[in-house]
């Protein structure tokens, strides 16, 4: 929160002191004041950063310490249960404006604070139904002084598309890691894991408490999210036992090259911080210049396996065949 | 290949002319010749660098081109079919000796070359039946100049083991990104898939040849590794689906507590480039500090999360039964 320097005063609060004494030594707050009540009063505005029920005791806690027209916000990972136990639980005067930064680490902990984590990401803001036109004014300041993009949702579809690209994604993370590390030969088999098995169980190591809560608040779309990708594993896995003849590789290096196609788009706008539809001239998506190098790097070198896989399967089928012609 | 710089000569050949003169520009290889039978006529060593099946078609072209006595080596992600093509397609006086760097990206391309890839990462090296001593000494010598470190398994082993830590993780990405693009709202889901989902998705960006030819070679540990995560997923959508009361919330929190603790344990000897049982001093696995903070950062946390949702639970069947007890 170096970011805010010199425009705001931060004071921050943790229930454990001693993470509130090193945000102060670390300049991520200019106070650091023992008591919650001594943090919360005056405050013009309150961020509550917790896991989402930590948010709600935490909620309970503070209304009867916030002043009226105190503005309180959060960085939930869900919405929709947070938005209506702000409307159960905060003072009426209060306004609460929801928000969502789409960013993180798997790294929890003062230490691993950064003034440079949000910026160029979207800043998810879901005003409360009782919140003033100011109150929602000041997170859009509070998302721009971050150096984030706005963006208005509501919290249903927040829950719902962050169930796809943040929830499942910690679902198949843990799941890989927990089919690897049980198994008996793990000892042999963690030797040869490597950069990517570290990549794609990254989120494994994100806080068990928030993503614990994460299931809590927003089980339903995340059931839907795990059953569409067990789907896709079963397909993937009838294609890789399929992948022994031509008909089945061309089906299974289809896939590889689909999936290559849909993760190279997305990345090139999330890379360009643009959006899927920033394309207002109705230009096609993306320029033919991207399809010439695909279809050079992936295209031609695909068919000419096919073309292999074909020739290989013939030579095998007529070898097989020979003892029963003589 | 800069690291191995003025202790051997290296030639490099690609199908792809322009890809030889890039790669003699930026000095990835001293020469570059247009002609593949140049390249290998006089070679003391090949180094095959391709997918699988590309590996078995160059085993063939180069058979009549090698001199007696060179040692042939590759790079190739599978082990059990490339060394039993060694043994059909290349001459009886030639040694191969089966490579693979335990490290990689997913860019491809001779501008993604990196002389610092392989520091201090396993080079799996299995001899071939007719390979001589020296040959198997001269790729160990390879291993060392590029910093890596030699492990010695047999091809059975190594195909096995890297279908769950290295095959299951691009199945797994692939996956994720079928189940997330496909979706008839990708669009609006797209804008807020950030780091996250970058991360666990980044094996689907690999060479899609490559991961036809990985899936072709080892489908059968391909199978088994993608049945044990269909089985994980299945048993995370229940724990989520269940997690509505203490005990169910219990459940789900021990899995990522769990899940949480067994990637921290690997990745503390992946970093330290430590084998899990380079302990030969019979102590505990871990210092008890780190059991200390696994229970202050996780634990002691998740105890009193469940602890609030019984709380809430109690409160609730309270208030539902009040209404009877009148």
């Amino acid at each position: 929160k170096k970011a805010a320097a010199g425009k705001v005063e931060i004071h921050g609060y943790d229930k454990d002191m001693r993470v509130g004494k090193r945000a102060a030594k670390i300049g991520a707050v200019d106070k650091a004041p023992y008591k919650l009540y001594d943090v919360v009063k005056d405050a013009n505005m309150v961020i509550l950063a917790m896991p989402a029920l930590a948010i709600r005791d935490m909620m309970e806690t503070i209304a009867d310490m916030i002043s009226p027209g105190c503005v309180v916000t959060d960085t939930g990972s869900t919405k929709g249960a947070i938005m209506s136990w702000a409307e159960e639980y905060l003072p009426k005067g209060v306004s609460f404006v929801g928000g969502h930064p789409m960013a993180g680490k798997e790294l929890s902990g003062i230490d691993a604070a950064d003034a440079a984590l949000f910026q160029g990401t979207r800043y998810v803001i879901i005003p409360g139904a009782n919140a003033r036109k100011e109150a929602t004014e000041s997170v859009i300041d509070l998302a721009e002084l971050l150096e984030a993009k706005p963006y208005f949702l509501d919290a249903s579809e927040h829950d719902s598309y962050v169930a796809a690209v943040s929830h499942l994604p910690i679902i198949m993370s843990s799941a890989l890691i927990a089919a690897t590390t049980t198994s008996p030969s793990w000892r042999e088999i963690s030797k040869l894991a490597s950069t990517g098995f570290r990549d794609v169980s990254r989120l494994a190591s994100g806080d068990p408490v928030m993503n614990l809560d994460i299931c809590i608040t927003n089980g339903e779309s995340i059931v839907h999210w795990i059953d569409q990708a067990i789907g896709e594993l079963r397909s993937y896995r009838d294609m890789v036992a399929g992948a022994v003849d031509e008909t089945g590789a061309r089906k299974m290096g289809e896939a590889f090259t689909n999936v290559w196609d849909a993760r190279e788009r997305w990345l090139l706008r999330f890379e360009a911080g643009e959006d899927m539809d920033d394309n207002p001239t109705g230009q096609p998506e993306l320029p033919s210049m991207r399809d010439e190098m695909m279809d050079l790097f992936v295209g031609s070198r695909m068919r000419e396996r096919y073309q292999q896989i074909m020739s290989l399967q013939q030579d095998k089928d007529s070898r097989n065949r020979r003892p029963k012609d003589r």
